[in-house]
């Protein structure tokens, strides 16, 4: 948080049929819906995350990811960084307050991967789900699914890592905490940080700008990985691996799909990040290992993205 | 119990390499090495096991399993099962007390699927390893790798199932616990069980007889699972799937490979079964689902088995 | 099961307030409600249990338990065990079949320890709830609460405890698996086995006969442990005492209360036991550690025991 | 971390048996030596902590806590927050580098509660143990007893909380996350955090100054957890009381004692907190259950606080 971004504030999903896309991230993931706006976007939150919401679901005719943003700390932060981008030659877009129900303005920028970043620093903010600021219970009844906590990060293919690092890194006050690298020294992979967590975002190198891989989700418990992945077979719900764990932030994972395709991953523990910790780096003929440490082999699948 | 057969009491598998097999099944699984016998082989047991060995390794040109046996609660009993045996016109050879290192007698015989069983009622017990019959510790101190507690079963594949499932069934006491049925009827796979477990031995329809999927054992919690997956991973050991879930039994695994290439399992949790409990039953068209209940298909080395 | 006596069957508590009593087994425990008789009593399984029912709720004046039954594998052996009894000098009630709906004839008697006991072998078998017999998922959606998968054992207080474990180990066929013995050598704790179990009935020694201590929920994993403390707190219920994990058994557990002063317990994991285990001692020096392996010391309220 | 402080540094512990104490952090809660100087005194870290030590065991007459340090993002923060504290009246020490093996300058200052406390930037970071930063193993072999993964924060008792809070909130740039408040509106705990974790320092309101509560340890699991309470048994380590969960951030927890007294946390999970998270608050009313959630009653031994 060294320049006042602090955390994945809300992930704009594109899906195919909008009832399906909610059944899927309410009643499996356990995301609690919390309103819908007048272009008929649902949104949603998981039960630990304070603002009112943090997914919102837009039907559309292709699947992919609209934007992702970071909260700040405050108002003047987000004109602080604004201000940054837009020196750095960045084309930045204001959104006014309200295009998203209960959110402030926000800033809006394409970053050199080809994805669409947003700050901003005001959202309603109705608390937990379940269990109030006075006296909280340890979790809250009636849960559904696979109770994921919180909208944790992203993983998202593109180009131009070694910009978008700098952008991230200079601008906005990531660290870079994990990496891949080929054996010629240029990164294929980067996480990316502003937190504690081993990863608040992440890029991997593809020849198309864009590209959207996986949104993540926070499971409180090993034992969580196992329900969710038995609640994704009651379900029939089209899975891509796991239970499994990652090499890269040795979070213990799995991956999905929801009804437009788009890849979910829920996922539990992991390492963790202070500024003064070095990178940790992968080579990239380890990268099966990297990517699902116990099968140590890419299947086909990860490859695949969406727009 | 029915019959007074209490469960399996060893397996013995042939290995390629003799230290490379110890090495595995003693400081990768956990299994502690009780003895080894002048004709080179070692005798191994999970350390909640009483009885003096529970797995016997045997240096030889090609890899699967020698024999299983199985404990009964008596030497009459042994008597009675093998004229029971003779009657049904198995072939039934003797082998003596100390063939195998403080065992007694035991009564051999050829099943119908192709494999070979003994039966035993004698075997040197020094009760569980690292805890002692006298205010014993839940645990013991210096248990290694994946700390296996117990030998459980082994799944076999071979020919004849029915005529298996009558000698299982109705001369060693044994129940249908589990069984996989064509559309058109015919049972491809059949669990059994001699106890509460959901299976103390499995076969799977295969146009051969005699061969070898995997000998299993048993871990603690999922936890465990998660920590056997890893190992596997840091000791380079081919892993074949997992952690997932069986449908069958329920169950949840790993299988991996030892370094002469006979399947193992560890896993936790699953069924139990009494006496008066209807089969479970799974469609032929639900294998992959019935086997690996996340994936819900069939990976290819699911049907790669051993002589 | 050396005598055909398979499992605890059925377990009939007496509680103050039937409506509190129901909502206490089947919205905290998640016992499934399947039946209520003309007399009033309520009817309720865990949901792995394929008979009709496992617990009996009668409101009464006092809380306590009127009998605990064990089912048999056949009414013949219901009939071979009665005449033992008898022989042995127990005055054998028969209750008709339909006393307890769905349920066959019971064969009643008074132990040495001043409990009464059933033996029976019909009882209508509805199968597991939630899931079929056919393709069976891994756990039914909707259950409730702690999600306790079955009635596991009763603990009760008494007198005569050698002439109880001669009932249970000659007549019908129990393992002494555990028992605590003062320096004197007396026995003053037994846990009694009929099955893999570490103990299907538990016996300790106390002044007064026919006390109840707590009759035992078996839950699938320490994180459901967890969960039942977690659970336990935020419906403002009386705990007793955990979770932590017991000397005798291993099992890892809690003790709490029913609204009328019933305890409770949920546990899991915990030894398994075979006919040829020698039994387990522990020393009476060690009775704190052996009934609270982490505190190592009784609460007071360990003591108090039931009619 | 809005004013550059990132995490607690280390913390030294009086003792009165050195080898004792360094058995008792080294072999029961795993951490790892890794130096001792010319004063007698030993360092130790957890294995994942990237620093060189987080632990230093002083042997004196008394137990209790000497210091608790906190690590800043560089030296220049550590001189602004120094002027700041003298600004604020504050008696300002300035440590020379050395002082500690392989730690930079410190600069120590008592608070208002009565507790000395220190800042520094620089120490030498061999990374964590076991495992490199390139391609690492999800952990490393060879870790003993509980495999404590880091140093995570104390529990002290003291006066002044309000100036307390005000040195930290204000000065050092930490947010209140927790507290428990009496019905007249005074804060008789607090619980203060630099991070996303939970608390990083907390304090419990006490008549005498600069007492110490707790040293706590970060484990990975609630399986960790079950598995430490059994090696204090094992240990005949003296424990206060666990395995449970707090309600103050919802850990779960044992408490136990090091040979001279200290009393020692090990905990995992539990809430997180960002600087837009109001604080949760507990009514002294609740203090039972905000303390120990499940057990909702204070034991007596939670009031005892060394020097």
């Amino acid at each position: 948080m060294k320049k006042g971004v602090m955390r994945p504030g809300h992930v704009q999903l594109r899906v195919l049929d909008l009832e399906a896309a909610v059944a899927h991230y309410r009643d499996l993931l356990g995301l609690i819906e919390t309103d819908r706006d007048s272009q008929g976007r649902v949104y949603l939150k998981g039960w630990t995350e304070v603002d009112k919401f943090s997914v919102v679901l837009r039907e559309a005719d292709s699947a992919g990811m609209d934007f992702m943003a970071f909260k700040c700390v405050s108002e003047a932060v987000v004109d602080s960084l604004r201000d940054e981008l837009a020196a750095a030659g960045y084309a930045v877009e204001e959104i006014p307050a309200g295009e998203l129900n209960d959110c402030g303005r926000r800033v809006s920028f394409l970053a050199p991967s080809g994805h669409t970043f947003e700050l901003f620093a005001t959202k309603a903010q109705p608390g937990k789900w379940g269990v109030g600021k006075l006296n909280p219970e340890a979790w809250p009844r009636g849960l559904q699914g696979m109770r994921a906590t919180r909208f944790d990060h992203c993983l998202l293919y593109g180009i131009e890592l070694d910009k978008t690092l700098e952008l991230f890194r200079d601008i906005l006050g990531f660290d870079l905490a994990e990496q891949v690298v080929t054996p010629e020294g240029k990164r294929v992979a980067q996480f990316l940080t502003v937190s504690m967590k081993a990863h608040d975002i992440a890029f991997i190198e593809h020849p198309e700008p864009g590209k959207f891989h996986h949104a993540s989700f926070y499971l409180e418990s090993w034992g969580d990985v196992l329900r969710a992945a038995d609640l994704i077979s009651m379900t029939e719900t089209s899975i891509d691996i796991g239970p499994t764990r990652h090499g890269l932030t040795h979070g213990a994972t799995i991956y999905f799909f929801d009804p437009a395709g788009n890849r979910n991953e829920v996922f539990c523990g992991g390492d963790y990040h202070y500024p003064d910790h070095e990178p940790v780096t992968w080579e990239a003929e380890q990268l099966g290992k990297a990517i699902f440490y116990h099968d140590r082999v890419l299947n086909e699948r990860f490859l695949g993205v969406l727009t």
